[in-house]
């Protein structure tokens, strides 16, 4: 059984190491820095894998490594996570790799991203902590999932985008039926607006799952590494490659697969692991800080078909650069035209129809193996974050049938489809 | 663990009752009559709930029950099946029902719609039979399915369609890479023609999923019969609401809740069960014969957005009329604004963004409460067969920003939203 009560035991800055109590903040009183949640160390080694095998079939089997949802009635939730991974032996073939390559496919997901992983612990969180509307800044996934499960939950919602979105993603969110607000400018634009609206009083009552309950929501992305350990048979892959925004997905894969050999649910790997960070060409600037081999990350206006990895400013770039520089691994980009033809190289050897991040990750691989960064022989995750169906404009002027006939066998066969 | 073996003992005509050994074959030699998988009585009664549960998380949990994929290394497929069964309190609330609801929500499988689960069973006969080419007639989700499947299993495809389809659902065939051909023609059209190519030598290799390997393909839908069921902890719910385009989905469900009651895996309940159909109003043939108390279905050329259920000869509608007569259910229709209210209406309740077939079940839904023709105080299970983000042009006119700000408080609080 899961315990009712929760691991977590402080907000710790991640810059200088101070501790707060878990509330709603996200920003380090003295120095400014990020806040991440801590645990109780006793706690999590008293987690085992029976217990979490016993578990339901969803992010929440892991309720005893998060900081919230350990009762199923705090949950705010769609249930998502345990989605495939997926063998790509084809994909591995096409791409000359020889080792075993794994696409984790978090399509799979309710509103299909990874977003629904971070939102459900979020909101979770955000209700314990008393509030009482749910809010956003998005570049789209994680829109429509924080109204999917405002509406499922019965709370009110309000979502800022920029206004340029995908309309599949616009669509997406609006559907559900909660405040919606389109802004002329940016991600990056979105987001300041949200930092400034949190501190006032009218938004007093309104968690902002990626601003003032970011800490919570950032800890829903460690169950991408715990699935994909505990779906290897409790076992961390060689190398993983994974999309970078703000850059928090990587360092939270890397945290899991940490806590996992710290709490003695895997056994630490002879050679450690190795970490591997994808972006787009439109907005590549943690790629471009290890490339000149700094700390300083330059913020970029993002231009590119990736739009769901579009933050020009990531607020956890520098630990993505700590953990891909700590496990001897490489981070590279792709342009539009290379993710495009990414997308159609998945989708043809696995059957996964990706979205751009897919892309981006898929494109990154093959760039990886070709200039020697990744280990061609070596077991490998790649990490598909979002579904292709709402990026359908990525690819549409690429594919399409490969003939149109009229209904007879004689239309049929002057196509050249009867020999 | 699962019996290697399939409990599939012949195909039995539907009309005349001639049996036929396990072949690639859909129709009576004797009457024409279609045929339908027919199972050793006793291999099925030693199913044990136990063995099911602990099987994997996919429709192969009932593999004991179906007629192919018995082995893992023989099967074929995305893995779909085991979707969320949700509550659907707030919906309930809406429609006046005070009865317990559910959604059972199968945009949740691989591509996205009950098809993966038909396509599963069917490709997994089909490459027992010998096939070593798949093919489909398709209105979009089956197209998509096929496609994907014969992607990740590295077998060629070729999927003819209506070339008026909507254009998530072409791309979605198209990026797997298989042939892609459009017809100028309804699906009606399509299906004709797929039933000559069938009978070519060209053709002699090639798996039509809905066409000469339809009998193992039907039975993929006892799946969705089963899972709600087991969800609902091995109990058969009062009434279901079932999207109808051939027909057959519906008398898979009941032919699935009779299955378990027969072998014992559920209590038979003290008043059975309900099944009521759903169609759009575009394509009513089913329903109105229903409503004109006859047997005979008279083929309609389909209009309207519901372009999923457009099925103008309905192949299995005589024994869809069969089961909601013998079972006390009734079937009605939606026209395209009832079908769009109807798909936000579950959005904003639920968080299911259903395709146009989730927007006609729910409106029907609503139709039979008012009609009286279902009972609002019964547990009812509602049946979402696809995806929202394959129709969106059905609502993309209905939805979108609520609001529409530059980046700065100042403009925020004159859009009225600080207060």
């Amino acid at each position: 059984m899961t315990s009712a009560v929760s691991p977590a035991r402080a907000l710790v800055c991640r810059g200088c190491g101070a501790e707060f109590p878990l509330a709603a903040q996200h920003a380090c009183y003295e120095c400014f820095g990020p806040l991440e949640v801590a645990y109780d160390a006793d706690a999590l080694k008293k987690v085992t894998r029976e217990q979490i095998e016993a578990g339901p079939d969803n992010i929440w089997r892991y309720a005893a490594l998060l900081p919230a949802g350990q009762d199923p009635a705090d949950r705010i939730t769609l249930n998502p996570g345990m989605t495939p991974l997926v063998s790509a032996p084809a994909l591995a073939a096409e791409l000359g790799m020889t080792g075993a390559l794994w696409v984790k496919d978090d399509s799979a997901n309710p509103t299909h991203s990874f977003k629904d992983r971070v939102v459900s612990v979020a909101l979770s969180a955000a209700k314990g902590l008393g509030f009482t509307r749910f809010a956003c800044a998005s570049t789209g996934n994680l829109a429509n999932s924080v109204a999917a499960h405002a509406a499922r939950a019965g709370v009110p919602s309000i979502v800022f985008i920029p206004s340029d979105l995908e309309q599949g993603k616009i669509i997406t969110t609006a559907v559900y039926g909660g405040e919606l607000v389109a802004i002329e400018g940016s991600y990056d634009d979105v987001n300041r607006l949200c930092s400034e609206l949190v501190e006032t009083d009218e938004f007093e009552d309104t968690a902002f799952v990626n601003v003032n309950v970011r800490p919570y929501y950032a800890e829903g992305s460690k169950t991408l590494g715990y699935e994909v350990a505990e779906q290897l048979g409790w076992r961390i892959p060689e190398q993983v490659v994974i999309p970078m925004a703000s850059g928090e997905l990587l360092t939270k894969v890397d945290k899991a697969f940490s806590e996992l050999v710290e709490i003695g649910l895997v056994d630490a790997p002879a050679n450690g692991w190795t970490v591997f960070g994808a972006q787009s060409a439109g907005c590549n600037p943690i790629a471009v800080a290890l490339h000149e081999e700094t700390d300083e990350i330059r913020p970029v206006r993002p231009t590119g078909i990736a739009k769901s990895l579009n933050i020009g400013d990531p607020a956890a770039g520098l630990y993505a650069l700590e953990a891909v520089r700590r496990t001897g691994g490489w981070m590279d980009y792709a342009d539009d035209d290379e993710i495009r033809d990414a997308i159609r190289l998945l989708a043809r050897t696995t059957g996964v129809f990706a979205e751009t991040a897919g892309g981006v990750t898929t494109a990154v691989l093959a760039k990886l193996i070709k200039s020697g960064k990744l280990d061609p022989s070596k077991e490998t995750v790649v990490y598909n974050t979002g579904e292709g169906l709402k990026t359908l404009d990525a690819v549409a002027s690429l594919v399409g049938p490969t003939h149109t006939v009229k209904p007879s066998l004689r239309s049929v066969r002057e196509a050249g489809l009867l020999g």
